[in-house]
């Protein structure tokens, strides 16, 4: 399966995405709004934030793709996602959700497996938050692991890329989520977004963690990577396993 | 006009600054919230950031500058907005408005507009943003682009310090119109505190993005830069045109 | 009394803090989650920071310390704290308590007050805060001043570690606090676990301050020198007073 792309194809992605500077309307949690929006602005993306429910729309409405993130969830946020979904769906908008800590909470847990019924490219986690989220299906799964892991309709995908640093910042996850929606508004086929996502994400870290002392250093390096990261990087350095 | 800002001027306006470290109480937005914080502090100022209803009245009171940002607008920051300009205007308290986004939703575009009763002495966004206010009189408008300008009654000063760095780092914008309220603090005309934050914000960019490899330590590097300003180099590397 | 406390108990502390990477969750103001996510991390706990009311129960019920950080309070705050308090003792839960600008606000005073009513381990504050709490019984004050002070139910013990960059970063106490419930998850008695937090904060804000040309790049190096700090660093730099 993994034959099948070429890493010249990812770089080619990265470079659509750096031309197009897509708006990714952003739902996130309150812990990683900064490094999320600071991660799409290294790689060539354009963030918003507003979760209000009154002005949403509007938002979601000028956006090229939409990320959900169930981090510190309320009741105003369920109710934003709820208006966000209605505008990317008629706008045939790619979606990627990402389900942060529903293996913890039931409420969390029901709220994501209600949002399964909706249309959502990719849905990024890691092994205990696919697991809890049940069957899918339509969705390509993204999932974060010392070797990470992109389920499509045709087959599984590994990627070897990224450092141990990346478990050490808070919102490294939330950030490739969002890093993930950017790529799908560069390249609509979703397994091939989601792994030229996955493969920058890991080896502008790898490119970091050289640079690194610890974690403190590597998040600032981390995006002075991404944003020097091009296709001859991703054709040369990418694990594809 | 420019001729009437000696640059000397602006650096004294920086030593009242760091010598009196006013409060600035900050109602903004969640994405920025920590940068913002730490530009104040590392210019020589003291943040707040409150924005219950309940309390927000009391922290005003004991600010010396009131920053009303419209990022990540909700119910409750609309209404903690109304109670914190009511405290300002009562203790004739200087306020910078940014209007964050308000060309991309109707109801913060009109909720922006009604604040324009109110007695603001800034009003700092970019130029998309400052178009969709409308007709704005008695408050200075700071229009941040590739050259800055400062449109006050007299007339129309540019000031081209600054970086590119800083449109890929999210919240700079945001952090400058807090730190112009500091400044308002220390230097009473709008249009010298506006010039002498805008001055000093660009200047640290440059001095920063001369030690950076991108826009992570970028971001790190000009807190430190903003720390380590003062009146010589404001004197030196001012650039009104 | 500080002859009581050898340097070596400290570091044993920070070795089992290793060990054991406790969950620790945080009930915190906006402005500084992400820090705060980030300290944690670093020195080798693992934080959650949901605030909503009706999952709460859920996240500190695998919790194995909980801190009550009083800043940007609001309704929904308020409520989720009496939730987690509640859970925290159901398990005997060691919690930390941090008074945020209760001298600025009296409704935010009179609800610090409220919750001394609960079984809170360790207060940690100013002193400004500390001082307008008023007395408080059956909890161990730690007290952040140029000096800091840690007071027990047998005596007072000073720590003279930690650098001036601290006060021109956002977040650091809270962020100490933070750190300081993930201690008491590694170390019983709550004297001990404040001071092993106070103790290794304060060296590696010493070891950062070193590689540091102002507060941002402090930030970023503070981080790694908590990733990187042993109990040899606790035995040797430890300055109790």
């Amino acid at each position: 399966m993994t034959a099948a792309i070429a890493p010249e194809t990812l770089g080619q992605a990265w470079d659509r995405l750096r031309a197009r500077r897509p708006r990714v309307h952003c739902i996130t949690n309150t812990v990683v709004q900064g490094f999320t929006a600071n991660v799409l602005l290294a790689a060539g993306a354009i963030p918003s934030m507003t979760t209000d429910p009154d002005e949403i729309g509007d938002f979601v409405d000028r956006a090229d793709a939409l990320l959900v993130n169930l981090g510190t969830l309320d009741a105003e946020r369920r109710r934003a996602i709820g208006i966000a979904l209605d505008h990317a769906e008629a706008r045939g908008m790619p979606v990627v959700l990402d389900p942060v800590f529903i293996d913890t909470a039931a409420p969390r847990r029901d709220f994501a497996r209600a949002l399964l019924a909706r249309r959502i490219a990719v849905i990024r986690g890691n092994e205990a938050e696919i697991a809890a989220l049940g069957p899918v299906s339509g969705s390509v799964l993204a999932v974060t692991a010392a070797v990470d892991r992109i389920l499509g309709p045709t087959g599984d995908i590994r990627i070897a890329n990224g450092h141990a640093y990346g478990a050490l910042v808070t919102g490294m996850g939330c950030a490739l989520s969002a890093l993930t929606a950017a790529m799908l508004a560069a390249e609509p086929d979703p397994v091939l977004a989601a792994v030229a996502a996955f493969a920058g994400f890991g080896i502008a870290q790898e490119r970091a963690a050289a640079l690194s002392r610890g974690p403190g250093g590597f998040a600032a390096n981390l995006l002075d990577a991404l944003h020097a990261l091009d296709a001859d990087a991703l054709a040369r350095e990418t694990k594809l396993a």
